[in-house]
């Protein structure tokens, strides 16, 4: 894949989250991928978007930078949300706030198989003790 | 620049840092850096780099993906040492903890001219936890 095709498909991945459009979900992640070193699967990275839907129901992801160097993505993720409950361990309690998310994607025949993921925590914690 | 030099420049800056060679640190990063957000410039690039290496005598960056798509490079640096206190608002007091840094560069004429870093915290509460 050329790294213009693959920033095409990155996006449509995203696009698919963004609609919920689980049904799609296949024809992006691998059924055997690994996220953060975990062999969650297809099955699993599913649970882990539809509970991550469920905690913060006005949850879009919007790509703030994007680097394809075939076969892997870095993507910087901007979430500006309102999660309900605790998120991260942080009792955010449906206030809003704005954090990035840098992650990194491995791809093999056009789909998802390994994730590694590090959400600006530190920054959720400063914005509620601001 | 190409590809592989952009990767060879960034190598060379993480061998820098490493040999903490601070004479050397304005080839690599520029005047005016940006750092998440902040314009701290090469002065305050380079002392907070020499405040990590305080409160992490054995602070050693090690490079475990590397995806260069000119003028970013996206890394992911992989870091197991002790820090000797406080890191990130964890006391950590001297614990030895293992844990990832995702991080965006944008390079202008071989030089950094911004930073989108993300630590892993939530990693390193866990391995306190357990």
């Amino acid at each position: 894949m050329t790294p213009n095709l693959l920033g095409d498909t990155y996006r449509d991945y995203i696009a698919c989250l963004n609609q919920q459009d689980w049904a799609k979900l296949d024809y992006f992640v691998d059924h055997e991928v690994i996220h953060n070193g975990q062999p969650i699967g297809l099955r699993g990275y599913l649970e882990m978007l539809q509970g991550n839907y469920r905690e913060i129901p006005d949850l879009l992801f919007k790509i703030e930078l994007l680097i394809c160097d075939p076969p892997r993505v870095a993507s910087r993720l901007r979430f500006d949300c309102a999660p309900r409950g605790e998120f991260l361990g942080v009792a955010v309690n449906g206030r809003r706030v704005s954090f990035a998310e840098n992650v990194f994607y491995e791809f093999a025949e056009a789909k998802i198989v390994r994730v590694w993921s590090v959400i600006d925590k530190a920054a959720i914690e400063a914005q509620l003790a601001g």
